[in-house]
């Protein structure tokens, strides 16, 4: 039989189904088996990399290597860092000798694929971060964040990383949960284009975006992590499937299923949501992964059956497992015709065809040479300028910008201040020496002039408050203080790992958040409230800088600060942007991404719940949260004036692909330049369903200078006036809109729209 | 034409549908009305009666009445009390009044109905009054409450009511809900039970239930009333549908439609729900009723249009109206072509069929004669025994029973100690001077040779702290404190109501329950947590008297009481029920009806998650409710001994009717006397969905003298091991299930049960 498969003139799809015949069926599930951890597979010393015994047995097992995961990975829970991990050229060789060994071990020399976590940034030593998703969600600048996973990228594209596992899909629905800071935030419109962006990013760089969670993981029930979504079909389309879409539409080919189940179905035993919706309605054409250890939880359904569990995931759309214990039985599941070898057959022939479109056969191998150096923000200013951009202003009595003129003594205070890790958010690798600027080291580096003296007060979670006299002593002898508090991501702190990376909750942790650490109370943890109530009583100027992953309830420090400025876990040069941002060299211009709430008692609190929801009325407290999605405050103003010629257009027009459009002219109309976010949100008011109170369907950021105007068209096509109807189709209705526009959550004009016959 | 609906040989369906087509368009639409407040229609000067204009206004513009609501209601909002409503043989003289001039200004003589307020008894003056549901359900005791459900209903019969509109449908899921106290608790079972006992109660009266409120209105959104139920299908099944099939197995002839949406369609709008479920699969084939003003809120479909609502709401299945505006507007419904009038005419038959069937055409009035008093705990016992039952014990350090030969000084202090209408829930009408014994009255009644002195402390919901110290003193002076503690539905301390009656949320509201008292906070309100310290502080033994209509989380002072009982708004006579329980005159045995949450942040806490959710499993707080659903402590011991011979049964073996037993033998070990609760509760270890934690499938409430033995059979029908599969149809699963016996939530015996194919 003539080996078409290795004539690379012919068509990945061709040269796929050539090769599948020939496989065993032991190579098969081999070829959809990602059970290893790739931070295990190897040693590391000095110059010398060496395999793992576990690495070499798996390959031989299976005569061959689906995809390995996470050889690169460093963190506590993988226990890798500078001396013990893969850098430089060391990455390059650990690379090469893997893949030499899988194809040695391979009968048809099928070479491995390799993936890579990527939440925000490549988890690798010398990676490059960015902010989380909640701060660039808070950017409100897509084509930024394109530019940010661009970099990231192209450097996991050097290090031959084939898939990049991307955090774009969860939708902050409840503060509560730990995972909220890998939101692009609570809106399903602003997490769609930047999960489009994400993709575009990465692609642009060559690289497979696998898409996750899919899907509504971010619903959870009460805030506990890959607890069940109990939404209805409505809910799950409005509002956790159109991320997906959009990031189909920007060219995903991956996507990872959610551990959540949604209505009692986990997601990984979903066949009409892994086949019906998103291959037939979405038009994905990828792969579908599962998420680590996920396809063993479907014991809940077998009864810890391993070859049912197997069955089970493949029979409903997955295509490749992540450290279960469950496909590497799908053998067996097979022989005991739970599964169809036909079935088996399309999972396998996914994975090869992407095997030979990404030329791997031809490949293989990397060139040994030094490794850009990412970690320069001179040269990659992308994670930095997200940074700025994230930063949003909540409150200014007038003490910001801080004159940089002037020798002021500032005292720098609290848990943030200067805890480098503690910027970085859940999923990111040790820093290297000198990469990165803390808030402490940002205001020294931009206030030259001022007498900056620093005091910790206390910590993130402890109660301890022995700190906090010196920390009120600083205070009173400073002319202002910043203070800076917030949560912590950070596992660089004593944390406990479960089976799938997720920290574990216990009493030593310092964390308040991330994977597995959700929270019952979103007001701040541990002492500082106390720190800020000691602080508040010096009576100086107090600007408020909050650090963290999820929206804390903060109204008594909201009230007592004379500035408040929120920085969702900024990344490495999140210090220099805060300081730049409080200095005015960089323009405040970050726009809440999440409502944030007055207690806990409130959720939830996100802004576009259905009109039947009379929101958060409490007989004990104000029902509106303490900043609502979309605020933000500059320090310049703007001035937007609103034409909307056209109140009504037809279903027929918008069918054919036409929009209508508002369009916004923006003038700068203060004295500093800066961008303007204007945002448009509509309501229906008439239709076959209830609609929400208010949806984001359009926005655009845009940099003036002072008194320089610019013209704003926002579109509302025929995807953004359709609604999930009552038969459940996704079309535009005969009915009323208004519309709203604001500029970052001000008002600024509204007006109503005809959808006609 | 012979007017055969004359003819009484006739069955009620043949003589409507022989006055259907006599009727013109307006004299139908009617039928179907109900728009007037019956409160609103009279007025009583002494001995004399007069209809109000708006009565006789209304009467005249249809040619007859359909149905008339409330006509004996009497409460703040609706204006009435004992010198301006109806008592004795003037409520008579206004009925008869009042169906006289129906009959006369109608062509064919149809007479109307009579609905009445009956959540936990009858909203009249004089009205028999039972403790609110939640209390009922804390008595797992369905067999009383189908006693307490007779007397209300005769006490209705005797007043000429057709339609008793009873609560028994919702579940309560969020305890920020003011409406807490209207839901038999947490659990599908035990409210199916409760439901099924309160129509059975009603209907051996000869009163037509209307079961409210259909359906999942207790989901909520954020415990907001009437918001959002974002619930999918199989959550609205598994636990909002099941008390609606047992109401129907029961014989409930009415039911109404809930305010709530479910994943977007409002129930007023939900054709699926009111004809697919509820008619074709739960065989319901009575009248649905709206909810006051509810058909008006549609017109968030319709734009506001009131003929579209109406038309709207009558296609969905709804067939009489309330208080709306939009029902009066269905003649123009039907001109318009919105509603065809062959639909309106099957619910005009409806109504008309019900007319006929309830003899009213033959005996359409009242014999003026003197009316049973009912409110003589001697004479009808039943809301004092349920009171009693209902009375959770969930600490007790070993300071109860008191004894009673004993001169104690007794102190009893806080807001509920001596607050009747607090005592009462929402939805009661004004009491006689002399009804109702408040704790104070019943403890002084009790425990008589005690020296009993009072302090009030504080308000329910106010932070004055001014009467703190007082009582602390008193609290010193004593040898032991009750501190009754908890919430208020009263409305009859100043509050403002909205035009379905529900208070409005104002500054001055004394409630911090009851129907739009929604709470963002669970802990107790006003400065009772401040008043329990004081106390606290006295060193005193203190037993703590919980009275509310929602489960506070009361971490603080559980931890710091001797003794806690929970008695949710026991009704008129439940301080002699918890005086009798105290001095162990009755015997501590309610049960939990839901989990007691230990913060407001850690909601949900019900105890029957789907078993994918990690139950409350937060960094900052133990994964436990304070106190679980269930549990309830005794004064005695008992030991139960299960046996559960056959730990296997096939699908075939159910679906023929037979059912898996458990069988357990209950022994009271102790020296008193005392109800035993055994509950068997299931867990799915395997099948096509993901299962619940534990799901309360049988229970038996049994009363032992000590050393006496009592044999319980708990069985497992198909119906009890049936689940919403996969493909959502309700059937057995090839599968294993644990079995959990418990006694009053103390863990007694588990088992596993194979079910076969």
């Amino acid at each position: 039989m003539k080996e078409k498969f290795k004539d690379s003139a012919l068509s990945p799809k061709e040269r796929a189904e050539d090769l599948l015949p020939r496989l065993t069926l032991r190579e098969k599930v081999g070829q959809v088996n990602q059970k290893l951890y790739g931070f295990q597979s190897y040693t590391c010393n000095g110059e010398h990399v060496e395999l793992a015994d576990s690495f070499k047995e798996e390959v031989e097992k299976w005569g061959g290597l689906g995809v390995l995961y996470g050889l690169y990975r460093a963190d506590p829970w993988a226990n890798k860092d500078y001396t013990t991990g893969l850098t430089g050229v060391n990455a390059i060789r650990a690379y090469n000798l893997a893949q030499h060994y899988v194809l040695e071990h391979s009968r048809f020399g099928i070479p491995m694929l390799m993936s890579s976590e990527c939440p925000h940034g490549h988890q690798a030593l010398d990676g490059y971060l960015l902010p989380v998703n909640l701060g660039m969600g808070a950017a409100w600048n897509p084509k930024l964040v394109e530019e940010g996973f661009k970099v990231v990228g192209e450097q996991q594209k050097e290090m031959g990383v084939d898939f990049a596992l991307v955090s774009m899909l969860d939708i902050l629905r409840d503060p509560r949960w730990g995972r909220s800071e890998e939101c692009y935030g609570e809106d399903p419109y602003l997490c769609g284009q930047n999960a489009a962006a994400a993709v575009k990013g990465c692609a642009s760089a060559g690289l497979e975006v696998v898409a996750k969670h899919f899907c509504a993981q971010g619903e959870t029930t009460g805030g506990v992590n890959a607890s069940a979504a109990r939404i209805g079909e409505r809910e799950l389309r409005e509002i956790h499937l159109p991320a997906m879409k959009e990031a189909v539409k920007a060219g995903a080919t991956g996507v990872m299923a959610a551990y959540n189940e949604i209505d009692g179905v986990p997601c990984h035993a979903n066949e009409w949501l892994l086949k019906d919706v998103l291959r037939e309605e979405l038009g994905f054409d990828g792969i579908v992964m599962a998420d680590g250890v996920a396809i063993d939880r479907l014991g809940m359904l077998t009864g810890n059956d391993k070859a049912a569990n197997g069955a089970y995931a493949l029979n409903a759309g997955v295509d490749v497992s992540l450290w279960d214990d469950s496909f590497p039985h799908l053998e067996e599941a097979v022989e005991r015709g739970l599964v169809s070898e036909e079935t088996l057959d399309k999972a396998v022939l996914r994975v090869l065809e992407l095997k030979f479109a990404r030329g791997l056969f031809e490949h293989p191998y990397l060139e040994e040479k030094p490794l850009t150096e990412y970690n320069v923000p001179k040269t990659f200013p992308q994670s930095l300028e997200i940074a700025r951009q994230s930063a949003v202003l909540l409150k200014n009595d007038g003490v910001l910008p801080l004159k940089k003129e002037k020798k002021l003594r500032i005292a720098v205070i609290g848990p943030n201040a200067d805890a480098l890790y503690q910027q970085l958010g859940d999923y990111t690798p040790p820093l290297r020496d000198g990469v990165g600027v803390t808030v402490l080291d940002g205001i020294r580096n931009e206030f030259k002039n001022a007498d900056v003296r620093y005091a910790l007060g206390c910590t993130i979670c402890d109660d301890d408050t022995s700190g906090i006299a010196e920390a009120e002593k600083l205070a009173e002898e400073s002319d202002l203080v910043i203070l800076a508090l917030g949560g912590s991501s950070s596992r660089f702190a004593g944390a406990e790992f479960d089976t799938n990376g997720a920290a574990i909750v216990g009493t030593k942790l310092q964390m308040d958040c991330g994977e597995g650490v959700d929270t019952s109370d979103v007001r701040l943890p541990g002492a500082q409230n106390e720190l800020a109530n000691a602080v508040f009583e010096s009576g100086k100027p107090v600007v408020t800088v909050l650090i963290s992953g999820r929206p804390h309830a903060i109204p008594e420090i909201a009230e007592k600060s004379d500035a408040v400025l929120w920085s969702f876990y900024p990344g490495p040069w999140g210090g220099t942007a805060i300081a730049e941002v409080l200095s005015g060299a960089a323009d405040p211009c970050g726009c809440l991404p999440v409502s944030v709430p007055r207690t806990t008692g409130q959720l939830p609190v996100y802004y576009n719940a259905r009109a039947s929801y009379d929101m958060m009325r409490y007989r004990d407290l104000e029902n509106t949260p303490l900043y609502p999605f979309g605020f933000g405050l500059h320090y310049t103003t703007f001035k937007t004036t609103v034409k909307d010629g056209t109140p009504e257009i037809s279903i027929a027009t918008l069918e054919n692909g036409k929009a209508h459009t508002v369009t916004c002219e923006v003038e700068n109309t203060g004295s500093t330049a800066g961008h303007a976010t204007v945002q448009l949100y509509i309501q229906g008011v008439s239709g076959t369903i209830v609609r929400r109170v208010r949806e984001l369907k359009a926005f655009e950021k845009v940099y003036l200078q002072p008194g320089e105007k610019k013209t704003v068209e926002l579109k509302l096509d025929c995807d953004a006036l359709s609604i999930w109807n009552r038969k459940m189709q996704f079309a535009p209705e005969e009915s009323k809109v208004e519309l709203y526009v604001e500029e970052s959550g001000s008002k600024v004009w509204n007006g109503e729209l005809k959808i006609t016959k």
